[in-house]
């Protein structure tokens, strides 16, 4: 099962979870290396050795399932870690967050997915719901937890403090159009956290 | 020099600054209550009872005329108090900021531009050039003068403020596609303000 798709392609058939696994990894991959315009059912299909077929039996969409594949891919990249310190944990979090935007590309691919989902209608549904509110629920999770662990206050509103790092990010690269290099991450957690009334380490003077 | 552009039409030549006016103020007409699709040069020039040359002249693309007629038609709407109440102040122009968006009707419109701002490198740009950065100036003032006035550190990072505060409603609106209304303005100044090392109002228990 851990032929490559060049070597499989008219071997019979690969179960359907591993193709699904090929192609979305296929399409990341595409998205990263050339954009949203690379992004299409015929490139994919055939880098990750599918049918185009299948592809559109599964997706509605190449954006997507683009989206989709953005998810996939940086799901590892990007969890949270909980090591008890949350400030600590937060900023390792956002600097893999920018260092993906950044070093690794993904600032213009995933700006224009982001900039198609606010025109058609049926992309921004999905770019929500397999990416925006999934990445944000695993957000939540780490800020509970330090709830529970009592670094932050049990009243603090977790979703305001999402939009207030996460957002900063978006604002920057989608809003102003401004490099993410200049964004100080320690600063803009130790705010966050700060602002919603939890223990930080002092701010660093610059 | 008062008369409607119907009445005007053919009966000479009007200043380019009023026409200048009559053209941005009827874009920013066609794009909030029709969206993008209806921000077209034709339209437009029909609409402000100008030639469609003025416009190519004048203009690049529809698209940056329609950033340039956002900006100027909530201008007003969205300048700054300076009541030497901070907090006030801010929660008076961010209830304003949503309201324009969400009664306002301006919420599908503006997420279309910006969303046509990220593949379209020009509009990008422009977008950038005449919104983005001249409204973060705007706050970047109301903010150095709190800071003058004693009610915000010296050292406060005020980009950072800027992005939590406006950040936090776009990413709602183009990352989260989320309802708007949702958010707690209240509690997103106090924690912006407070994680700035400001002073607030205490947080209104929910």
């Amino acid at each position: 099962m851990g032929a490559t798709p060049a070597l499989r392609r008219g071997r019979g058939r690969r179960p359907a979870e591993e193709v699904r696994a090929e192609v979305l990894a296929a399409a990341a991959r595409l998205l990263i290396a050339e954009g949203m315009r690379a992004v299409t059912f015929e490139r994919i299909a055939h880098a990750a050795g599918a049918s185009k077929t299948t592809l559109y039996k599964w997706w509605p969409s190449p954006a997507a399932l683009a989206a989709e594949a953005y998810y996939r891919e940086s799901e590892t990249l990007l969890s949270f870690p909980d090591t008890g310190d949350l400030h600590a944990d937060l900023v390792a979090q956002m600097t893999a967050f920018l260092g993906l935007l950044t070093h690794g590309g993904a600032a213009g691919p995933v700006s224009e997915l982001i900039g198609a989902a606010q025109t058609d209608r049926d992309l921004g549904e999905t770019w929500s719901r397999v990416y925006g509110l999934p990445r944000r629920e695993l957000a939540r999770r780490r800020l509970r937890s330090a709830q529970r662990q009592g670094e932050l206050p049990a009243d603090a509103d977790v979703d305001i403090m999402i939009d207030q790092l996460w957002g900063a990010c978006y604002h920057r690269l989608l809003v102003l159009k401004v490099p993410l290099d200049d964004l100080d991450v320690e600063r803009l957690v130790t705010a966050a956290i700060r602002g919603a009334g939890g223990s930080t380490r002092p701010l660093a003077t610059s």
